[in-house]
């Protein structure tokens, strides 16, 4: 029996996650009963939403129980199958845990993935899987975005933002992003085709207010938002009339007590709206979406960016650096 | 030459407006140049909305420049006419100010009224002026309700609200209102229809969160908004998937810094959004929805509380009773 490595939940994160809500144990690896595979996990996505699983309420997921290893989308390789159509060999990739080894079953979330297909197996956790499609689905679908119109990102130099600011050019819009650090907006300009860049950092809501303004002389049509807070606030004074913001996260908020979102008036004097999305919603069409975003990125149109870190020992590093802001793309973590 | 009572704004109020950011003066009336036409104002609509326009940046309307009357909508008759179409005599409703007399203009937003369809002229000012159309237009286009879903309308108790309530039992949801103190609920489900009452006084964000959830046990599939605050926080708490907020009003934030609403991650959880929405949208369409208030209106299926006060010199009072919720239904000041 191999070693299964495994990043534990032992206590629910008080705010922001500290090294003791965690424990990183060794256990032999699971027997398989029929019906299961064995997966052995070679890279895990780091998101922003697995914070919400860890705390007790849920969110549109039940919680991580406490005990249990921190839940996450993983690809890896079928090492042992007791399953139909799952032969040793076969890459996979799934909704597992931060651990060596994951179980399996048929008619599971998991499933076959082809890495001949793509540049890097990693791009199943990236442009192909949650985050490609968060950003083709929730930006086209939901923020129904016009050519000629302005695009305001905020999260920008994040895996989704940047991927929502290039589908934007690509539909003839006018790119605007917000990141934190000259180097993440050099990134934004020079890198993704961001027509304007707007550092966050050191603004308060009034001077980015203006900044926005500055770079969006037309006004914002639609505001794709993962931050919220201040710029949230911010981008809200910038509306145009009957403007749309699609809301697909608030990671300042995810590990403190909400500041509040101050400016709703906005969408009463704008006619606008707030939708929240959730890419699970989209799971149905994500060979559609896939699709689209492989002809887009083979014709160079689209580029991602991931931030792979080594090491199970590391994950706790790993996650918190999401809420630093010191990744520099798709966080992923490689296990094996 | 007639006296002219006008109450003129005086000071941008500062938060809560005070007696002293207004100054009731006395002058002649007008004369009248060729295409205008003098309206003795005999009722002005008092709406929260005009605290808005009493700011230094304006909404959705200009502000009212210092030293002009308060604007607001008035219906009175013509009393002297330079312009075709309006004869003295004349009954007219439109957009004028807190004063004995307004200037109309040919082509302007001052339009014939016919009093004798209505049992009381003041009707204009409520069940088919903008506090009626909002309610039509901002319930049934924004917000799309379906039979047997659960309508939470806060501020219900106020002139929008309680039609929004009563709309809403027409086409067959569940009605919850919130309101303040036990008088304004008996009269939510006792005159009114709704099906349940939450009186907010003396609840913080979770009494409130649970009082929603207990009076609707199947979730909250409209929320119509007139208040904000953690009156909306705690509606948010309680959405349905896909579920949708008409963001009407924020009276609990036209006075102070506003809290600022903490609970829009819930949109994203249960994929729902927040639309504002503003009556003058419907103009086009106010002859449809007023003969569908009428009829439903005639059929006894809808009833409208109007709260007249009287005396121009008692403007300030009277306005202000809209922040207090002294006021039992629509705002009207009797002017003469």
């Amino acid at each position: 029996m191999p070693t299964n490595r495994r990043f534990l939940l032992q206590r629910r994160p008080d705010g922001t996650p500290v090294a003791e809500d965690f424990e990183l144990v060794s256990e032999p690896a699971p027997a398989l009963e029929e019906g299961q595979f064995l997966i052995r996990n070679h890279y895990a996505s780091l998101d922003p939403a697995m914070r919400g699983w860890m705390d007790a309420e849920g969110n549109y997921m039940p919680p991580i129980p406490l005990g249990d290893p921190v839940r996450a989308s993983t690809i890896g390789v079928v090492e042992e199958s007791r399953a139909e159509g799952f032969e040793p060999g076969q890459w996979v990739m799934g909704l597992n845990a931060l651990e060596d080894y994951s179980i399996g079953v048929t008619g599971g979330f998991t499933q076959p993935i082809d890495p001949s297909l793509v540049p890097s197996v990693t791009n199943y956790l990236s442009i192909f899987g949650a985050v490609g499609m968060t950003a083709y689905f929730g930006f086209l679908e939901v923020c129904e975005p016009k050519p000629g119109e302005t695009v305001l990102v905020s999260g920008a130099a994040g895996a989704v933002g940047s991927l929502v600011g290039q589908l934007a050019k690509i539909h003839g819009c006018r790119a605007v992003g917000i990141a934190g650090g000259p180097a993440k907006c050099a990134r934004l300009t020079e890198k993704y085709g961001f027509d304007a860049a707007i550092d966050y950092r050191g603004k308060d809501e009034a001077a980015l207010t203006a900044a926005i303004a500055k770079a969006c002389p037309d006004g914002v049509d639609v505001i794709f938002e993962n931050v919220g807070g201040i710029i949230l606030d911010a981008g809200l004074m910038n509306l145009n009339l009957h403007s749309r913001v699609g809301l697909c996260g608030l990671i300042s908020e995810y590990n403190t007590e909400p500041r509040g979102i101050r400016n709703l008036w906005q969408l009463i004097v704008k006619r606008a709206h707030i939708r929240g999305l959730l890419v699970a919603d989209y799971v149905p069409r994500f060979g559609e979406g896939a699709a689209q975003m492989g002809v887009w990125a083979s014709q160079g149109q689209l580029t991602i960016d991931e931030h792979v870190d080594e090491g199970l020992e590391h994950a706790f590093d790993s996650f918190m650096r999401l809420f630093a802001g010191t990744n520099d793309g798709k966080m992923i973590l490689k296990i094996a």
